[in-house]
């Protein structure tokens, strides 16, 4: 089976069609989750599924799973997919690609007349974005046990209308229990979403595991005065403070490469005035690292670190940990099908960390997980130009279906 | 005449008689420049000027002269005044002090029969604040020859509204022209606005000049990514990039004791998103020193070395200088008027150079000028919570009785 290929101009095409809805003038689309475009986008979706004699089910969070049975239906399946749903400025790609390269598989299974072993499914999980109704990857959260679904339906837009209403007007709240149901393996494809693939010149990442998280709310107070009439020692100045743990904190990060990274993305100023020494200052820090107890020795040092600024300047600080994420990681037997199928191809690879959170990450907390990343142009992602190339969508699903077959198995072997 | 004193009580109760005036909930006053507020308190002012006898005139910027004849009524008077106008959330002295004193100078004048060998006069300086109308001084300014009538006629508020429209609705577009009449001297008493006399204890402020000042807009363009995927070293974070601008920018300050000053007042981030790296950071500096040569040095080492900064990060930054205002240095003779007076007095005293500019300011080009600071609580000022002693304010203007008599000459003696 070593030169079973799928279609790149059929997945190529259908990332086009999905891409005509809710198409913005930029070349990108806007399908915020639970919205008319999601619903279309679903329901072609769908119509594709059965059209390719899949049987499509839905469950309670609208999560859609089409079915390819095998030769032993009563076994877990083999499954795959990512989200249709974008950013309000999103690509063509971030999810989308996912869904519809695990399509491209099922086509291609149904074009070679292969009889998996056992089912194999492509799967779509609600609002992972997170843009209309926050937390993000409530779908896979919830069947990933991180959320409980009572929680998730009644979360809320900025209209006041909740998660589960949506689902139910636009026709997805499935009779399916969301979750319990066994997976023999989850294997997502998706864009890289940043630039190490491109700069590198690979084509298949093997993701091996998802980056933890930690978000801090800062705010560090001082006090207002004239910016002309106080002296530099007498001044208890917020701003100087801020820049002086900003440092700090991306240097901490800075020393423990590769992975950590430390971002201060969002930024208040109190009164934020010309001629006015800053009397407080809010801002924000991502800090993110594959290695658990790593991610805790710099927040701690980070934390260390702002008091000890504080202290030395007579400002204070408080430091808010809104969200703490440990890292995932992935399973070594299915990221082994995904190298196989990576090297059985040819392809040029390298084994990487996601830094973005995606819908296998909680999947990983049920079921035997493994990612294929592909790169995709600059490393941009939620952005209307996000782009990829037509070859390396093709190569990443060769893979995709390479390494299910694998964990499938074939009745025809 | 070395036991000559003001009344502290009656320019007290006038200070807090005109407070009534555009009075807000936390102590202020609010009489932001040539609205109706601004008019009753010229009005209560020309009053008062008019029942102590002196002769009242309006120039073309709105500036008020209360004229107290001398002997010689063809010399040259000695002037002296500040500002009515006040901040949206003003003091009960930033300005006001310096008009009042003015006053009470001529009531005690009054009291005590004294004829001066030439006139002194009271004045009051249009739009000192600029909260209302940018730019601020412009009264001064105008006199002091930086601005042209045209321009500050045509200056609009933010409904659109004329400085030269609003100037005539309130009824104070004088007929005299604004400026070309020469002073023999140009003596202003003010609140400090800042917390060295209060600090070291001292009563009297003898102000020998102000403070140089450039002020800059400076905008740092990197690019937005992804906070989870993009590798620090692939990083072009421009928040990381400002934050250590704005910490060498302080250090050139800090570097330069004990007058040197640097404020980064004023930040905007785009995209402000906590999990997107921010591509581009405006920030301003406000930059002040006495010394002309030292300010222009510091300039420029903040420049070179703001673009040094940007360019180890593959950054660009572009400065953009919006004020660059040269040291105002006062008269020696009139300076040593104000310090014999305070002498006189057996005041604590120091020399000091002005952090903020104050009306005397651009009279200096066209009057030899002196001002006299008093301490303020905290060195708090542009706040409602703003305050001064009756003790302080009453000995500011015991000084500046003594150095106007000094200039002006006594027929008596």
């Amino acid at each position: 089976m070593k030169n079973l290929k799928t279609d790149g101009s059929r997945l190529w095409q259908s990332l086009m069609d999905m891409a005509e809805i809710g198409a913005t003038p930029k070349g990108g689309s806007r399908r915020e989750a639970l919205t008319d475009e999601d619903k279309e986008g679903r329901d072609l979706f769908v119509r594709w599924c059965e059209e390719a004699g899949c049987t499509v089910t839905v469950d309670a969070m609208g999560n859609i799973f089409a079915r390819r049975p095998g030769r032993n239906n009563d076994a877990d399946p083999v499954v795959t997919g990512s989200h249709l749903d974008t950013q309000p400025h999103g690509g063509k790609f971030d999810g989308v690609y996912g869904v519809l390269a695990g399509l491209e598989v099922i086509r291609t299974l149904n074009d070679l007349e292969i009889e998996t072993e056992v089912p194999v499914e492509v799967s779509v999980w609600t609002n992972e974005e997170g843009s209309r109704f926050a937390p993000s990857m409530i779908g896979s959260g919830v069947y990933g046990g991180a959320y409980d679904i009572e929680y998730a339906h009644s979360r809320e837009d900025t209209d006041g209308k909740t998660q589960g209403g949506e689902l139910e007007r636009i026709g997805y709240l499935g009779d399916l229990p969301c979750g319990g149901r066994a997976f023999k393996a989850f294997i997502e494809a998706h864009i890289e979403q940043g630039p190490i693939l491109e700069d590198e010149g690979r084509t298949i990442g093997i993701v091996t595991g998802a980056q933890g998280l930690k978000w801090y709310d800062v705010t560090v107070t001082g006090r207002d005065s004239h910016a002309g009439t106080t002296p530099m020692p007498a001044r208890r100045d917020a701003m100087a403070g801020a820049a002086e743990m900003i440092t700090a904190i991306t240097d901490v990060a800075l020393a423990n490469p590769p992975h950590a990274v430390a971002t201060i993305g969002e930024m208040r100023v109190e009164p934020n005035s010309r001629n006015t020494i800053a009397g407080e200052i809010f801002f924000t820090i991502d800090l993110r690292c594959p290695d658990g107890e790593l991610l805790d020795r710099m927040a701690a040092e980070i934390e260390k670190t702002c008091q000890s600024i504080a202290e030395s300047r007579e400002l204070s600080v408080e430091l808010d940990r809104i969200a703490n994420q440990t890292p995932f990681v992935f399973d070594e037997a299915t990221i082994a099908a995904v190298r196989d199928a990576t090297e059985r191809n040819g392809f040029s690879s390298r084994e990487m960390i996601s830094g973005a959170g995606h819908d296998a990450c909680y999947l990983s907390n049920v079921a035997p997980v493994a990612m294929i990343f592909v790169p995709c142009e600059d490393g941009l992602s939620h952005n209307e130009a996000e782009n990829a190339t037509p070859e390396d969508l093709a190569a990443g699903c060769d893979v995709l279906l390479h390494a299910m077959l694998d964990v499938a198995g074939t009745a025809r072997t």
